[in-house]
């Protein structure tokens, strides 16, 4: 596994591994910073693909496009976690990746993740492995309540879960995930959701954006609110857990942790993000350094930015057929599309922060 | 002359002439927005070219490469004043181009500009034509002190400009000029320099951010400091004046005005740029809507964003060899490093830009 040995010079590349509105928006800020970025998508269309010169449309299973990535970028990483193992191996052995292998492995898969935030003595929901329908029956007998089923990988937005209510339900979600390894979980009866944005630099030095309130609509993230309800100690606890976290994987780069508030104020990870993530898009207008910077100065090794925000903010996802109201959404705040020709259903076409003065 | 009938939709093409940080700024914010961007440049390296595939590298007089950049744009700007008017007229005919030859014919000419600017009733430094080398003795004779001898055409950053503190200097310093038309401006022996940074949109909407007090060493923009030594109904004044220039010259875009503030507490209009300028970089993380994204707006004929600031902002060049310093300066706040390969003496290589707490 390769690490640098010195930190990416202006004019250096910058890989990024995933040609989404994540990639997209690392490129920006990466060429703020005077870098430049390669951007490697497995289809020829990609929103990241226009803001960048230097791309490669080709499978993420290719070697010899992998080879010749790799050949010009300084330091790679990625916007999605979801990348086959092997691909990310294969990098590794010839450039430094960030985040690396171990931060992958621990959070590619809903189970390992689970055990691995317990271990850290970390709170999260009840959780049990589910390799059978018989296995599932057994662990909805443990609950105390209903429970979802989720598929231990390749998981997003909602994708690869199913809400169960009793036994039977658990064994029939199981057979429709077409027996892939699952989890089932333990409904948490939540107060709201939130998440905690961090980053760690190659130096081991920290910093943490203030956690903000989540709302879902449809398992889709719908609006952040910074500050949201959580209090002071909240705020300070989160960022300790997502610190805990960062330290433990040997993280470098942005990361984000999920998290339940419940009535009784704990805080549960819900789940690890090893990227930007959604719930961080504010910092693009409240902070001195986004997310997406700051990302960009820990793989590239450099200095890590501030992250302290200067105004109160709300981000709201952009979704389908509601970005044909760009005109409007361009009046009511700052406007953020992603350059997606179509707007499927559920897609995430772009999103709008709109600041308030510092409370 | 094209006038768009509409805005230009998500996905749409603004054209860039120019490449450089203007350019390539402006190129970043459009991005944000989910427009294209198309930079056309005389030379094969260029800022700009590093954030977007589409790109013309050829010569501002080749007809037939304009022609195509032409086809591809929805609408055309530029990030420099000083393109052949040839070049715009020939542009103007195939697509709309904001700030328009209206703008560019007042401002590229400081007799014409001044002459334009205390047509509006807004005052300026004493100034006089000078196209011999006697018309300088004389202009220097009806000036109270010293004056600076500028040519009409082409000056940035102090080039094309001779401090004069007699009749013969003024006469030596218009033959140094090669014969070029010149102007003699009167030295106003001012408290400090502002400047105004506004824009005005398709609709004649209008909307210009707090006006920053600039500090220049030699003849180079130093520091931008916002707020500065305005007082309140100075910044009034300032946005006011700016309103009246744009509307008078039917403005679309991002337009500076630079002022003397001299020591009664006059604002004398210096300069007018047509384009997003120096002084307003502090825009990018003190406003929701920076400078940048505000042009795209008004020439893409979108609504205004919103240009109030919700921090104080300090923000500083990095000119030359400072840009080695690049990691230190990346601790200090929020980098900008622009692209460039040779850090030439007295090239801007980037600014670094630091916020406060709103006062």
């Amino acid at each position: 596994m390769k690490t640098l040995d010195a930190p990416v010079k202006p004019g250096g590349v910058i890989g990024i591994i995933g040609g989404g509105q994540l990639g997209r928006m690392l490129a920006l800020a990466a060429s703020r910073l005077g870098l430049k970025t390669c951007i490697y998508n497995d289809e020829n269309h990609a929103p990241a693909f226009q803001v960048t010169p230097l791309q490669v449309a080709a499978s993420y299973e290719d070697q010899n496009m992998l080879r010749g990535f790799a050949e010009i970028c300084d330091v790679i990483t990625f916007e999605f976690e979801n990348i086959p193992s092997a691909t990310i191996e294969f990098l590794s052995a010839l450039k430094p990746v960030h985040p690396g292998a171990k931060a992958l492995s621990q959070t590619q898969d809903r189970f390992i993740e689970k055990t691995f935030v317990a271990s850290l003595g970390l709170a999260t929901a009840p959780f049990f492995d589910v390799t059978s329908a018989d296995q599932a029956r057994a662990a909805f007998s443990k609950l105390n309540g209903g429970g979802i089923l989720k598929t231990r990988r390749f998981g997003y937005d909602g994708k690869g879960q199913a809400k169960v209510t009793s036994a039977d339900q658990a064994a029939s979600a199981f057979d429709n995930f077409k027996n892939a390894p699952a989890i089932l979980e333990g409904l948490i009866d939540f107060s709201f959701e939130a998440s905690v944005i961090a980053a760690r630099g190659a130096d081991g030095s920290f910093a943490a954006y203030d956690p903000p309130e989540n709302e879902h609509e449809n398992h889709i993230l719908r609006r952040s609110t910074v500050p949201g309800r959580l209090t002071r100690a909240q705020n300070e606890e989160a960022k300790a857990m997502a610190r805990k976290i960062a330290e433990a994987l040997d993280y470098i780069g942005v990361l984000a942790v999920e998290l339940f508030v419940t009535k009784d104020g704990s805080l549960l990870v819900n789940e690890i993000a090893p990227r930007v993530h959604n719930s961080g898009h504010w910092t693009i207008e409240a902070c001195q350094c986004s997310q997406f910077e700051q990302h960009i100065r820990a793989v590239a090794g450099w200095p890590l930015g501030d992250a302290s925000r200067h105004a109160d903010a709300v981000m709201e996802n952009i979704i389908g057929a509601e970005a044909d109201a760009w005109e409007s959404l361009a009046k009511s705040g700052a406007l953020h599309l992603y350059g997606k020709q179509e707007a499927k259903l559920g897609r995430k076409m772009g999103h709008v922060t709109r600041l308030k003065p510092k409370t």
